[in-house]
């Protein structure tokens, strides 16, 4: 870039990075309250099974417990998108992970012995696991009230073009059943609530929420609280990564037992909770089919999906929305067509997960764009350049892209692989070992996504006396990074060193408006917001020191800390000086600036068309694999990573989430699966559970891809899911370019390698 | 009052109350950090003794002991109004409360163990305790530094008009010479600060200061750390009466301990502490004289005043200030002399409390009133009336009166006490016990007082789409209930119910720049800000409802949170949902509002003349006594308070004020006495200390008088100190009706009154 800035572009690191690694950053599990009691709950033992007596007698004997609750002590209070999980459960139980009593006491130990001496009576009940046998007539039913085990309102269909004709003009079509289980989000950080009533019943609630003011909302909704009685402050978290979305069963039992009690109560999840009581990636059952001309012109796609949602529905189940824009739209694409049904199980219920079902879609369709590649005779590499969105495109879907730099991201990736060298020749000759590259792309929404009726964020900035910036933010940063970014973004635009700014966020009661820290919104919509508060502090200050130095503002400017006439940069003076000078005078003021963003953007209409992002985030992953065909292990050599960041206002930031993104999805390729078995889950802890660590990560070359966005905040779009999503692909899809075998079901093993290896072999 | 107002005049309880009498606030000594440590301040057992060693060997082996610092151990960090208190004494210590050494410990009991391991060896100096002995040439000096021991910036000298020409036309004039003695504020929260720092070297204190702005600038000069890197939060506090409007030593020890040990460290005093440790009201020694012609119109004034600083200058230093006003401006006094010495002594030092000095100055001025009417032979309450200042008046010291009701409130407080039968009777005749009536006035700044450069304060409003105002002010609630009385005036302008408004305060980082709670401003300085900031935020959503309604925001109003076209206020929306519709629409917006107001003043010139206050606040209070000649014993029957408050915004709240100020002001007058021997405090507890308790409280009616200020929100002014000012004199005039016998040293003991009835039956 040519444009010459101080704080954009620069490597500057987290502002909360160093508390964090030393340990003076103060969790929520930290977190004490003077008269503060211990919650804990109780969960059911059965996958489906009717609740015949609960005994809650000698734990409210227990000396030091104050409270123990069940769903018969309460009235109905439901969560979840469906309004289907009450949150504490009675007459049955639908998952093991059902919440069935809870109780506050005056220490963690306590409130475990008191847990232990709640005696449940059940009565199994026969219980339904495989999605598609819950989808017949006369399998057992989940939710009595409904009539089949499906979730109607998610039961969507989507189109445009004409698929047949589209399939009846290719020359190749390929199809195939591709499914993929659940995984954990393993955020370091547990869940955790902390619930504090004031005398006039106003409430405070210290959560792990990613979206204070909609948690604010639920929790209204779910408590029969008014809203504007609630406050919500995200503590410092150790992650969210979308499992930190919903409102979940634990906080309002929180709030319950901090209003029975009288005190406020804390609950933290152990490890063991956080992966049984958290939500999945849900699984996914995909049929999909694919058709080209020879010339390697894409003509149709078409899918079909079972999403299992297990016994609740969280936002989990509205992913299908977001998988529908990769299956539309990834890849110009004329005929679509796109159906979908989300499934009640006995099941541990699926939850939203970065990249909200977009690394299922993108593993479906990118494994069918190679199969079309290698049908078609064609290099994957070039059939999807080919085919490549391109800046101006608006899809069948009306996905309106305008920066987009998808072409230079599949260069870029092939370039850094060695694509051109490597791809095809399944090389060294000799031995067990062969070498493969795959790519795999990705679309996602980059500016923001229209779900709720508004998707903006509000900001407030003063600036005291000293110079010293406070940027009061509607967003949230749940590690991600965002406030470092908003700091850069303000300290641009004011001219002002980002040491000297403050980022205050997260507090329904302080912060300005903000729909959430979801879908990988907050660097545009909160950037843009912050800018425009910025723009409004400097006017302010210039118009000060023209006041205090007789000059007129607009010949004034701001950088670096210091006022000067423009062009003369050299005759500065400090910027705090000019605020003192109109502070301290009798007509005075104080610097107090506000800026709110709203993106330029359209809810979906009922045929799901409609531009719900003001821009969107493309990339293209290649990954470089090894197979060893004796032992069918699978050993990627190295990830190149391109991603069209718009601009990257902090390299190493979005760096450090290529990294992550790329960490998930390796795990999702190779190594991650909760292992369910009638519902129970076999490996909640991370002995069993197989998180990649450092010595499992490849070398990743991060490569940013800068198309400057229109509309993006210093040309920057979102891109914090978009590094988890075409990982797993890329990773199958080289291993089919080692050894010639598509592994189908996520993760890869080394088991299923050798199977599908032994099969071939069978086969041919 | 005619005008209709929804919330303004009403008795809103205060917003905190209920919690902080259910326990349920959370006070800084609740507060606890993760790591924290607590730290404890060694403190000299001499009064004036050279250092000659510190062996803080054992305390530093002592398991558990994190820290030990002495003076020796750091730069030479000085604090208080004058810079000559040093935070930890080196060389020699020159009063009991010296602080010698620190230490940080993981438990208050370590630490206390620690403190009691450090041997100090001192070699006693020659000290000096009385002010007209340390004045003399030769005396033991305190700062040797010095050639006397005397503060050479605060003395000062005032004079308006001719006050020996003054003199020469009265008809009477009277002398006398007045000693008043120390008090404490026996606040019921005793001092606290917690430092934490971040691994960038941001510091953040929270602490029980009343001047949350000026603490992060006294602790950025005491400590070198930039005060952009400084955040001051004012943790819930026990009240302040001017106790914590200074930075005292323990407050940078606090932080330099957090420094060193690089962990959270507490400090909190115990009630010894916070008697020994605390500033005092200053001993005054005053010879006032004044003179009147035979028809009681006051000539004259004149007064010298010695006030005995101890050892170090805090802000009670600066006390003659206030003292000069009442000097020269209470009453209609053509020629006035005023001069002043504050004198060092080997006593515990004088802070800021109550009044600010005019405790003190009240008391001669008003006992030197009831003399001169004595002489003249006529009504006290009539010569008061005759002399009293009224509206339109400027005085000879440039304080320009507007609102006034001085009259009124001499007039109301006289019938309320049934003044006219029961003055001058010294009923009843037969038996030990006479009864007798007596009055004071005062006058005090009621519209901020500008010390500083700026008096101004800051505040944003932030609506969100429930109706829940969050007003963020600059203005600090140290109990007085000014949270209350914002949210009163916010929901008044703003037309919206006072219960959905928060208010937040106190926090450097997040609120706007305020000067600090001090000198009864805050109702009328940080009233207006909220105010202008209520207005602007009322624009907006009028706006918005314009927008969304299709008519002219002009035409529109909102009451009682609904919203309607003037004239028909039947039919109104209510305002929450003209803002959700303001907001989720594409070109929506939120309602961010400001507002900043800086009071019309001046600061004084270098003769002290100048209009600091936008307004003034007068009182009259009359008591009726009775005396028991034999035991010299005074009873309080009765106060009658009668104050000018211009508008109460919370009679509730304004009745609060008054009976807490008669409270004090019985105390003073009284019982309360720190008594100090050799520079030793001996009663530092609440046994020892005679404290009035509610079973000494007479009947108290508190009298309200509206004189609805021009400058002030809805009409207020500040009215916190002066319900303090007037009951000592009120009640040594009383006592003088009662049984003729002029008290003219507090507190008013039996034994004192017994002694001058014996000097008074001797010398009659």
């Amino acid at each position: 870039m040519t444009e010459e800035f101080t704080f954009i572009g620069k490597r500057v690191p987290k502002l909360d990075a160093v508390d964090k690694v030393t340990g003076r950053a103060i969790y929520g599990h930290d977190m004490k309250l003077p008269r503060m009691l211990y919650g804990k709950i109780l969960r059911s033992e059965r996958a489906h099974a009717r609740i015949l007596n609960i005994d809650t007698g000698r734990a409210k004997k227990l000396p030091g417990v104050k409270a123990v609750i069940t769903g018969y002590d309460i009235p109905d209070i439901r969560v979840g998108f469906a309004r289907d999980n009450p949150i504490l459960k009675t007459g049955k139980v639908r998952s093991f992970r059902d919440e069935i009593a809870a109780v506050a006491a005056v220490d963690e130990d306590t409130a475990q012995e008191a847990l232990e001496l709640i005696k449940v009576e059940y009565e199994d009940l026969p219980a339904v696991f495989d999605p598609e046998e819950a989808m017949k007539p006369g399998a057992p039913l989940v939710h009595e009230e409904a009539e089949r085990n499906i979730l109607s309102i998610m039961t969507q269909s989507y189109s445009h073009g004409d698929v047949e004709k589209g399939f009846a003009e290719s020359d190749v079509v390929v199809e195939d059943r591709f499914k993929l289980t659940w995984v954990a989000h393993c955020c370091m950080g547990t869940c955790f609530c902390l619930a504090s009533f004031d005398h006039a019943g106003n409430l405070t609630v210290w959560s792990s929420t990613q979206m204070p003011f909609m948690s604010q909302r639920e929790l209204s909704m779910a408590l029969k609280i008014p809203p504007e009685k609630i406050r919500v402050i995200k503590a410092t978290i150790g992650g969210g990564f979308g499992s930190k979305l919903d409102t979940y069963p634990y906080e309002p039992i929180c709030v319950l037992l901090a209003q029975m009690t009288g005190c406020p109560v804390r609950i933290t999840f152990t490890r063991e909770e956080e992966f049984i009581a958290s939500p999945t990636r849900q699984p996914v059952i995909c049929d999909i089919k694919a058709g080209a001309k020879k010339d390697g012109t894409l003509m149709a796609r078409q899918a079909r999906m079972i999403l299992d949602n297990g016994a609740y529905s969280s936002w989990g189940a509205t992913t299908p929305l977001v998988m529908m824009q990769t299956i539309s739209s990834l890849y110009r694409v004329p005929n679509v067509k796109y159906d979908v049904l989300v499934v009640y199980t006995n099941h541990p219920y699926a939850g939203a997960m970065r990249g909200y079902g977009n690394p299922q879609a993108t593993f479906v369709v990118e494994s069918s764009m190679d199969m079309l590649a290698h049908e078609l005779g064609m290099d994957p590499m070039e059939f999807r350049l080919k085919n490549a969105n391109q800046p101006g495109d608006v899809t069948g879907q009306g996905v309106k892209i305008t920066s987009c730099g998808l072409s230079e991201c599949i260069e870029k990736a092939a370039e850094s692989i060695g694509w051109r060298e490597k791809w095809g020749k399944r090389e060294p000759a000799e031995g067990p070992i062969r070498r493969g590259v795959g790519m795999a792309c990705q679309l996602h929404v980059g500016g923001g996504a229209r779900i709720y009726p508004s998707d903006g964020c509000g900001t407030t900035i003063k600036v005291d006396d000293y110079g010293k910036v406070t940027v009061i933010t509607g967003s949230t940063d749940m590690g991600q990074g965002s406030e470092t970014i908003i700091a850069q973004i303000v300290a641009e635009e004011m001219g002002v060193p980002v040491e000297n700014i403050t980022v205050v966020n997260t507090d329904t009661a302080i912060t300005p408006w903000d729909v959430g820290a979801h879908a990988s919104r907050t660097t545009f919509i909160a950037g843009n917001s912050a800018r425009l508060a910025a723009a409004d502090a400097k006017r302010q200050i210039l118009e000060a020191a023209a006041e205090a130095y007789g000059q007129k503002a607009e010949n004034l400017d701001l950088r670096n800390g210091q006022i000067f006439v423009k062009g003369e940069p050299e005759e500065g003076i400090p910027y705090a000086k000019a605020i003192r000078a109109k502070h301290f005078r009798p007509d005075g003021d104080l610097i107090l600036a506000r800026g709110w963003y709203e993106p330029p953007t359209e809810k979906q209409d009922k045929e799901f068309r409609g531009n719900i992002s003001a821009a969107y985030a493309f990339a293209a992953q290649a990954a470089e694999v090894e197979v060893d065909t004796e032992t069918g292990e699978v050993r990627v050599l190295k990830i190149a990573a391109a991603h069209d960041v718009g601009r990257a206002i902090n390299p190493m930031a979005v760096e450090g989430q290529i990294e992550g993104g790329v960490s998930m999805g390796l795990g999702y390729g190779l190594y991650e699966e909760l292992v369910v078995e009638k519902g129970k889950m076999l490996n909640p802890n991370f002995a069993d559970y197989a998180l990649p660590t450092a010595l499992d990560m490849p070398p990743v070359d991060p490569i940013i891809v800068e198309t400057i966005d229109p509309e993006g905040p210093f040309g920057a779009k979102g891109m914090a899911e978009p590094a988890n999503n075409p990982t797993a692909p890329a990773i199958a899809n080289a291993v089919y370019d080692a050894v010639g075998v598509r592994i189908k079901d996520l993760p890869i093993t080394a088991e299923k390698v050798l199977k599908a290896l032994k099969e071939k072999e069978e086969g041919g």
